[in-house]
């Protein structure tokens, strides 16, 4: 899948987040993900809080496999461990990239890098594990 | 710091999630927090959402910690390992029992448990770690 | 199965670890493990290694699940994460103290606590998830 | 400190272990370590065992420290999440490729990635948080 159809994927699995995310890059086994920051996503002083941060990653992980296995399969995530290593920079997008390091048939893994638009070192990393279900 | 002090004070520092959360209970060491669920914080078919299961985790901990040192120091996330075990009951609210297992000079630990209201087995289980800046 | 076929099972399939570890007790979803320390899982000053830790917790979570679905599945470790908390006590036992959260058909969790012998607070605790094969 | 300077550290403070880790590589805010493979970390089968695995992406990240700040400060593990994907190649040695994301004051954070010589796809991968103590 592309770029244009998972983001349509995405909108109407999960409505919820409608507009939330823009994909900014699909390639085989990798993906970046872009978090249009609005004042829902934001702490006081401008920052990502936690559960955008965490959101922004799992859908990461989520639209990588998607992009490899394509729309059937409904995927959960099993496992998340993330590390918040810095303050994100406030007001900007926070961009999500991904990379899976495992696609096996039940089990996905995949680790994601959170920056801040325009800065070298990483807001945070985390690494997710899907359940993908048996395939038809 | 008691329950009450404790809403009154999370209101305060994070106006963006007011009312989101209730504590139904603190004791030494010990806090539950309650997700009052509403159809921001649920995906299709009405369960909780990923990060807001997470963000209760995460609220959970904090408040834990803020019980027993108080509202002076503004401890952050470091880390946070969450296993999605089952899935959330739709329309009830999500209830985190949290344990703090060391709370040290640098840094705090705590695991939560988070439960469906009225259900027994857990939907999903988090540790995080905070770092608790040095005290005047 | 009881205490003492799983240490009979434990030293057949691993016999690099034999005599390594004692089966404290055996309850539903419920195991205690110890880790009999010895020279070759010490570190100056006598306390318990990070490697040894790590291998109590995972022979613990094994163990649980082999107590309750039997020797003829062979599962895996795909994940854990560990939080080490406080300097083990020297030269006396380390306790793994572990509860399955989910036994499901493809996966388990474990949580475990790790307590020096003799004492109250736990070294580390850690949450594994094993993978478990699909049966005949 | 370069690798040479490194291995002869770690035979000092850790004598347990000394001769099974050499240091591969060293530049600024990497490392390449080997666990030069020996009976005593394996399993059934000749592959290497989970604590070994863990073993290797710990002193990972303890080289990259030490390389980056010196011998004086003696930091410790506080978290590892490791991820085990395939089962490694029996009879090789094991390579474990170590970034530093963060590198504070009081924490560093490294991520490893751990390979059976010769191969491209990852065995396992870890992410460790190390305390760093106050220097003088």
């Amino acid at each position: 899948m592309q770029a244009a159809e998972l983001e349509t994927f995405l909108d109407e699995v999960f409505p919820q987040v409608r507009g939330d995310y823009a994909i900014d890059h699909v390639e085989p086994m990798k993906v970046t993900v872009r978090l249009k920051t609005a004042e829902r996503h934001l702490r006081p002083g401008g920052t990502v809080s936690g559960p955008s941060m965490f959101g922004l990653a799992d859908v990461s992980v989520y639209v990588a496999v998607l992009a490899m296995i394509g729309p059937k399969a409904m995927s959960v995530t099993t496992n998340c461990s993330i590390d918040f290593m810095r303050k994100p920079v406030a007001n900007v997008d926070l961009i999500g990239k991904c990379t899976l390091l495992k696609l096996g048939r039940a089990l996905a893994v995949g680790d994601v890098l959170l920056l801040s638009e325009g800065m070298e070192s990483p807001v945070a990393r985390a690494t997710l594990t899907y359940s993908i279900p048996p395939r038809d």
